[in-house]
Parts: C-alpha cells; sequence; structure tokens
C-alpha cells in the first residue's frame, strides 16, 4: 500500500491520515475535500496534498471515505467509473446496509471493505483530529469472501491494529441492528431527557449534579450529523425506541426488578 | 457549634466528619451508627467516638442526620423526647417533603433544617468517604422563618461555604418537583436504557462505546438506594417519567427539532 486517499477530510478523515502518519506508513495521503479543508489538512500534518476524486480513485490503493452516510453513497456512484482495477474502498460510515447495497450495486465485491471506526467528539473538523482517536476504541469491518483476499484488505486491518484499535468483523445488518442499541438509542434517550426537562421543567438547572451532565453529553450532538445515521437505520432505531419506551413504562410497575436487571447489565458492560 | 452528631456514617455522614475536621472544626464530632460502622468511622478520622442516639441528642448543638430516608424519619421521631432545646437537626434525604413533614410534627419548627448535600458516588459506605466530596457541589438548604435565626443555622452554612460546596436556598415541595426531573429522571431513563438492551439486545455489548458507558453509569445504582428516594416522591417522578415517554413519542415524528431543543438545553447546562 504506497497511496492512500481520503475523501472527506474532517474530524475522523483527518485523524486516519494522522493515525497513519504517527504508525509510520511511509507512503504518500491524498485528500479529497473542498480547497479550504484541504489547506487545513495540509498544515495539521493529515494529508500531503489535495486531488481530485478522480486522480485519487486512479492513483490510490486504498480509498479512505470518511464523508457523511450520504455523501459516501454519492461518492460510491462516481467512483463506478474511474476506480483503479485494484483499488480498495472503505468508508467509516455509521450505518452499514444502504452503504454496503450501494457499494454492491455500483463496484466490484472485491474491491468494497465496508468499516466503522467507532470513536468520535464533540469537536468537529480536521484541526480536532487526533492521531489517537481510533485507541482502544472498536473499528468495526464487514470483511467477507470477496474482499478478504485483496492484499489491500490485509494491509489495512494491520494498519487499524497498529492504531491501536480492536478490529470487530461484523455484516452490515449485523452492525446496523446492534448500533442501533448500542449507540443510537443512546443518542436519543439523551437529546429527549434533555428536550423534556428544556420544555417542562427548565428550572431544573438549578438542582443539576453530574448525573445529569453525563446523560446529557449525548444530547449536545446536532441533527446534522445524525440526520443521516436515523434516516437510513429507520426500522431497527424505531424497535429499540419502542423497546425502550416499553421498559420505561415497564419501571412504573416494577421499579426494583427493573433496577437489578439494568445495574447487572451496567456492570457487565465494565466487565 | 462545639458539638457535632452524625447519624448513619456512611459515605455522606462519614464524608461531613471528614470535610468538617479538613476546614478545621475544632469541637467534637460523635457518631451514631451499628458497632462495626462506628470502629471503621473512628478509624478514617470522620468522628472521635460512638454515643448512643439520647446521648447526642441531648449533647451536641447540630444532630446531622444521614440515613436512608425512611431512617431519618424514624429518627426524628425518636428524637422528639430527648432533643435538647437549642439543638439543631438537619438531614441529608434526597427527597424533602416527607421528611420535612416528618419534621413538622415532631420537632419544633426552629429546631429542623432540611437538607440536601447533592453529592454522592457509586462506592458507599464511611470507607469511600472523602473531605472534598461536597467541594462544588450544590447543597440544597430549605432556610425559613423559623430556622433562618437558629444560631447553629448560621454556623452549618458557614461550614459549607468552607466544604466549597454552593448552598441553594429551596423550600422541600420545590425540590422535590426540580429533582424529579433533574436527578430521578436521569436515574429511570439511565435504568431503563440498561435493562431494555439487557433483554432485547445484550450483543449490542460487542459495538458498546463510550456514549453507551456515559448513558448507564446511572443504571449501577442499587435498589435499595433510590427505593426510598422513589417511593416518596412518586406523583412528581410520575409526571417526569410521563413528560419523558411523551418526548421519546415525539421524537419519532420530528427528530430534527428535538436534537436541537435537547442540544440548546444541554449547552445551557454547561454554562
Amino acid at each position: 500500500m504506497r497511496t492512500v486517499a481520503i475523501v472527506g477530510v474532517g474530524l475522523i478523515g483527518g485523524s486516519f491520515g494522522l493515525a497513519l502518519r504517527q504508525a509510520g506508513f511511509p507512503g504518500s495521503i491524498l485528500g479529497v475535500s473542498s480547497p479550504g479543508t484541504i489547506e487545513g489538512a495540509i498544515r495539521c500534518g493529515a494529508i500531503d496534498q489535495g486531488v481530485s476524486l478522480e486522480e485519487a480513485a486512479g492513483t490510490a490503493d486504498l480509498v479512505f471515505l470518511a464523508q457523511p452516510i450520504y455523501g459516501i453513497i454519492a461518492t460510491i456512484e462516481k467512483l463506478k467509473p474511474i476506480l483503479g482495477r485494484h483499488t480498495l474502498v472503505t468508508d467509516a460510515g455509521s450505518t452499514k446496509q444502504v452503504i454496503t447495497e450501494a457499494a454492491r450495486a455500483f463496484l466490484p465485491a472485491g474491491n468494497f471493505l465496508g468499516g466503522h471506526p467507532m470513536a468520535g467528539g464533540e469537536k468537529r473538523g480536521v484541526e480536532a483530529g487526533r492521531a489517537d482517536l481510533f485507541q482502544g476504541r472498536r473499528w468495526i469491518l464487514d470483511v467477507n469472501e470477496a474482499n478478504a483476499d485483496n492484499s489491500t484488505t490485509r494491509v489495512l486491518r494491520k494498519w487499524i491494529a497498529e492504531f491501536g484499535a480492536n478490529e470487530v468483523v461484523m455484516d452490515a445488518a449485523t452492525h446496523d441492528r446492534l448500533v442501533a442499541w448500542a449507540s443510537h438509542l443512546p443518542q436519543l434517550a439523551s437529546t429527549a431527557l434533555a428536550s423534556a426537562i428544556q420544555d417542562s421543567m427548565p428550572n431544573a438547572r438549578a438542582v443539576a449534579g453530574p448525573g445529569l451532565l453525563d446523560m446529557t453529553r449525548l444530547a449536545l450532538s446536532s441533527w446534522d450529523l445524525w440526520n443521516d445515521i436515523l434516516e437510513t437505520n429507520k426500522p431497527e432505531v424505531a424497535a429499540a425506541l419502542d423497546g425502550y419506551i416499553a421498559k420505561l413504562q415497564a419501571l412504573r410497575s416494577d421499579m426494583g426488578r427493573e433496577f437489578a436487571n439494568g445495574s447487572g447489565f451496567a456492570a457487565e458492560l465494565r466487565k
């Protein structure tokens, strides 16, 4: 793997470039983004130079798509006529099924490896990028029969391990079902909590403690980040919301049982 | 204030003793608890000696009740025939109305000052006590016409300020309404989230990230801590749960609006 192209050089894309450099990647790192972003990304050391998507698709061994979900899908369609024969395309989209379907429609099966580095932060943009963003975090990869033997797949997996990330192999449908509960539902639970207090009892701020701060941290996320995620995982998110609402109703009738159940899960999660 | 008696020398009671000592309180600190707890509390330096409730009530200038809520209520009833004429009773109960009603029934109005230091921790017991537990935390006090001029009220308020805590004066009904939203609802939201995932999608642990960890920290709390709290604030907690469930349902129909509302509140909370 001599040349990597990052499409969408924001927090995740920029951190990918920084992590590659810190882990000792000696090749060339290209960026595809707006001129202002490219300038900032070069200044941060996340990429070496900006190029067009055509140039990236024709010269890179690996194309890393780190845009919002619908941006990734649009890029996959554009890549169809211009992608190099051996170039591997991977992505960082937070849902995997719609992206995987787009890849199935437009790219050869052996040239696409769906991915989801489970890392992020409250700040956005390449300026917030960090070489250690992926350290200790899970990195979901949809390794399958078609893409497993691509030589760039093997090299990418090695670099992901070098970043200190924990690779988890999982297909797109399983991924989307599990993140609906582990990521999308917690986001909605936090947003709903903050919004309910804002509407019904804003004075509760006067007695807020660390518990409320923890429970409203995710609510700081903005809609433009989440719009694509929730839109592309609707049935799973709806099922998770239903399960959560039913559980809140059950809490009223048997608080003791739910407490034991909840604290058991919370403790397991920390093992 | 020469003598303080702490009834229930656990995390909060023990930390009160340690905080007094660290702030330079020169008097005597008595403890009322089981023999094993008294021994540990003396070893930690949280109290000087263990005494009976009768002795504490007759000799202390301040009696600090730091038991679970129903324990505080039972102690208030026991104090009626034995409390010294000038002794001030305060408490650390997490709901204030039922305790305030008990105090109104059994103690002279000028001898009771309801309180709620909004501090705690996952670990319990005097061994987990810390002199700085109250630092930077709110300490609700139900200062009113009857108790404001008690000389021990004035001295207690001075020590609370010395601990680095932020005094907030609030009556019992307002307190219980606000904590239902700022404290009890977040607890139930966290417990319900952990319990729902445990029941419906336990494999979601495989993709858990820091967001889910934040959102399930409160779920580690055990029912025996929360039983009294929720039992003594039922109507307010039910109203908060209703508001939260309605908001989760509203999220489905207009996620964008709720995101803006939720992130606005979350940002305000951090100002």
